[in-house]
């Protein structure tokens, strides 16, 4: 039997993948208070669905664009690290899920394939996720790569000044990557762990002088530093908690959400991760105003589980969630959805 | 010993009952929160009951008019599809306890008795709840045959576009109707599954076109869409969820009532279904101005436990406690409950 | 080991009791949802305690008067039904408790000792609660027994029209009283079970006219009949939700106070029963505005564990746990204790 | 493998204790509920992190001065009775490990090793908690020699007029301190049990006659409180509920903070203990203005775990645990952590 929801595939995928990597995927940090929020917090949301509007299969459509690119739906796949430790394929699976569904992978520096074999193996648009490390010059050069590889912007991660206190990994005493993978990314380059450079609002001018790729800073929790980052000439927003991964008891995700809608104001996208694991949480987020969401460790279910047909699967669920909760409230287009479908 | 209350009903059904059907009847879509919250809602509600009111049993009074047509309480059957998977005489078991209790029942499209043969069983009166499929040449030849039959108004369901995601069904892998139960008023018409008409409010200027009985709605959710179902001239309204079965984490029923009783503002009658188990929840819905309410599972419960006098046991025990609620509760009539009654 | 607090009464009183004895002391109604109210109320109240002021075992002072007569402590005992049930010297062993705790007993209409001897034992001031059946001419009877008997006001209880629907009374088949406990007050009496008089506000009047003692009405939950209460001439409130054994998911009775303290305005006394278990729960009662509560089922609980010592003890401990958190709330006087102590 | 967080420590120390001494350490008072909500209160406080603010390791600061003495960290170790009962080095060891983390204890009256003993064994500094019995004259000895021995500060514990209703210890029939422990402090005093000075207000003008040493109240819950102290000369308030030992349902020691606070305005300095355990309760509690926090009970499981070593090294894991919640919140120095950063 075809398994049925995101949920399935958590289950199956534990059974396919050394504790301590899953424990790596799964964990939170400290109490991992953040980690349950994320998904509570939607639960708590209620809908307010509208009837007998046309929502025949021709009038359904969940077509955008992120930052100009065409995708299939507001589903892209969040970076993450390490894709290896769920598939022998790893991140090149990932991409053609992602080709497959019709939408865009955002590929992590952490990974265990190079961001070339990335985006070979895609056929599907690319964002490039940034961590700065071990220096501002190999950062520049993943940067290069990046851009000659046909990635098309950038997602500079900015609540990772240092890692969260995840303790599952200490538990499992973790290195990052554990052996046997590759940091494929790096290879060649000295690098003492993650020695991070520390990035301040001065940073990005740095970066938008080394490319003239969009930028998107991931990991914003206020309307505060939304309001720093539009100065500041971002592209796009990710609302993020990095999973609950962190800083515990921070905001989850879709609490964050509404207050950086509405300091932003349209002048620039603003998307959201952080405990999506069913249609109506999509279309919550889209009610707030995201453009669209992120989704991480389900994609990494579905890679565990069977791979780049696992991975593709996960995605045309949550497309499947997202249609039918569409249908269902009444509303066909994304431009239909609007807060007044949501009781907070 | 007799059964005291509903969930005893509950119980002793699902021991009576084909697993895959008992979840048919039980199950809610996706994670079932809807499902839970239409309980947990009215648990959350505080009466106020007020003192030295004459409450004798001359005093009380819970006779009503519903369109109509006399009831002897505030209690009509919901439409529920497939009765006889529940007991042999299914639907017709359901019309004649529904008489004997001297209430209305709303048989549904999908059933595995005739509405004829419903019809002929029952002694009460009758509402028919209608799905638009496979076409609405079927559709009109349905709304013919119960006009025929004495039905008296069209119950449509106006939130059924698709079928919820329902996941203990797909666990069971079951069909509508699963064999060997008949989809009797389908029985000589040419059906391919569940493939509905796509509804529109335009829909029901067809509706009214071909009938001539009051029409109402169910699956009401928002002040919205009542003021637009007052618009297109219905008879009455149904706050209703479809049970929690179609978009998860919609607004629990009782949770929307109040803004629809305040939209309507008395133009047609509200009615309500959605997690009513005891006497106490269906005085809170009329005290939030629904003029009476639909119970579903329940009487499948106590059709399952013992056909027609266990469907009519369960009215029974629904009305003995609510003229104990509103003997109670100092309020002997209908007209004597309101919203002072309540603390929410 | 003595048992430290009335948890423990509780614990040991259901190894001593027959089980559906126990249970018809134990039950509520329905769901009992207004039964585990009536406790949960209470822990979301938190206490705002005031530091360095003489708490000093000379300046504590719980004494008060209830309706002019003199108590050792604002704890009274409730009404309750049938104490042979718990011990065999029943509501005798109860007076003589509350008389060696110099604290006031209301004894009740259902009692398996007669008001006589109930009042020969006692060795403190009594109240008599009222129920009127089978006749106004048996429950005047009654009424002038008690006065005969010295008892010093009437308690009425209002919110009885009918018994609630008691599940655990259903299942064990009760009758009251049970087998083979004597209804004591009503020997020789013609009776038809619970056959109540359907009581009115005109009952009041029919009541002030056949005797002279202050009257109280047990069960009021609103400010409205309150007032009402006010206006037919009562002397004091008592408010209740009979422990949760009437109309569930009322109002828990620390959730009512408020109001009614708020409507009377100090133009009577007003008590409260319903949850008590600690002394804080009796501090912030007093916060509220209740001249005293009334405490029942621990009472019994002492009475099943050791008799007449036992619900002494249970009334000394409820006494020393009201002493230690006046004096840790910097509250040494009930005159000091007011609604700054709370945060709601 | 080293332990992790506080919560191991608590797990390894109550298999090292004698099960009496250990509910003498866990204890609260009656149902725990201030207990439970000293955590539950923390947790439920949300996060709003700033990013791209320059955290790095030179960047971050948390040294800090209480009452003008320097300290390494805005993290003290708050009074607690009986060490020895965790280790048998008691008190000494605590003081090393204050001392070696470069912060201050609070060393308690009731200690099994002098305070003569402990400000010999400590590197860093110290202020004496003073509970005032058998009587003023002895107490005035405890403050001279507190003095002598270079005590910094008396913090007067004013939430102790009596013992609280600690059930845990009834229930082993703990005396204070249990044998075969000394009451150092007391050697050669003529006591009485725990027979406490009634203190009140003017205590205070007794208590600043005696010593020109700093006096801070502990024990204060409520801005009228405050008000007082101020009023009276305090140098600080220690926002307390004694670890939910004393008073049950009174606010949780977080929950009184604002107000408190509010009140001060800057007037004096103002601390807090009760519930905390994480890094980010500490951030949350310098966000409400609190100029550091008290750690009770975790200095006793590191104790209880491994001496000296294991006090010291769960103050080090606060330490970290504050370092990285500043560095992921984006607020390097304590003059950066305000209101904002929290959602309440």
């Amino acid at each position: 039997m075809d398994l049925i929801n995101v949920f399935e595939y958590e289950a199956l995928a534990q059974t396919r993948m050394d504790p301590a990597c899953w424990d790596f995927y799964q964990g939170g940090s400290d109490d991992e208070v953040t980690l349950r929020a994320n998904r509570t917090a939607f639960e708590r949301i209620r809908l307010r669905p509208r009837v007998l509007v046309d929502v025949s299969a021709s009038a359904l459509d969940m077509r955008t664009t992120v930052l100009g690119t065409a995708v299939s739906m507001p589903i892209l796949i969040a970076p993450t690290a390490l894709h290896c430790m769920a598939h022998p394929e790893g991140e090149c699976a990932t991409a053609q899920a992602a080709g497959k569904a019709g939408t865009l992978m955002v590929a992590s520096t952490v990974s265990t394939r190079t961001l070339e074999e990335i985006a070979k193996a895609a056929s599907g648009p690319l964002w490039f996720q940034l961590y700065i490390y071990p220096s501002l010059q190999v950062a520049e050069r993943l940067v290069r790569r990046a851009e000659a590889a046909g990635y098309r912007a950038i997602v500079l991660t900015v609540d990772l000044p240092y890692v969260g206190n995840r303790e599952r990994d200490k538990r499992h005493n973790v290195t990052i990557p554990p052996a046997p993978f590759r940091d494929a990314n790096f290879e060649g380059v000295e690098k003492v762990g993650l020695e991070l450079v520390m990035l301040t609002w001065e940073s990005l001018s740095w970066l938008r002088s080394i490319t003239s790729l969009p930028i998107l800073l991931k990991g914003i929790l206020t309307a505060e530093d939304a309001l720093l980052a539009l100065e500041h000439g971002v592209a796009g927003i990710i609302v993020s908690n990095h999973g609950g991964r962190q800083l515990d008891t921070a905001l989850a995700s879709i609490e964050a959400l509404p207050e950086i809608i509405e300091a932003v104001a349209g002048r620039c996208e603003v998307y959201i991760d952080g405990g999506i694991r069913r249609g109506t949480d999509i279309l919550k987020a889209l009610a707030l105003g995201a453009r669209a969401v992120l989704v991480g460790r389900p994609v990494l279910w579905g890679l565990a589980a069977s791979g780049a047909e696992g991975a593709y699967h996960v995605l045309e669920i949550l497309r499947k969630e997202l249609e039918l909760a569409m249908a269902l409230s009444g509303r066909p287009t994304l431009s239909s959805i609007d807060r007044t479908l949501l009781k907070m």
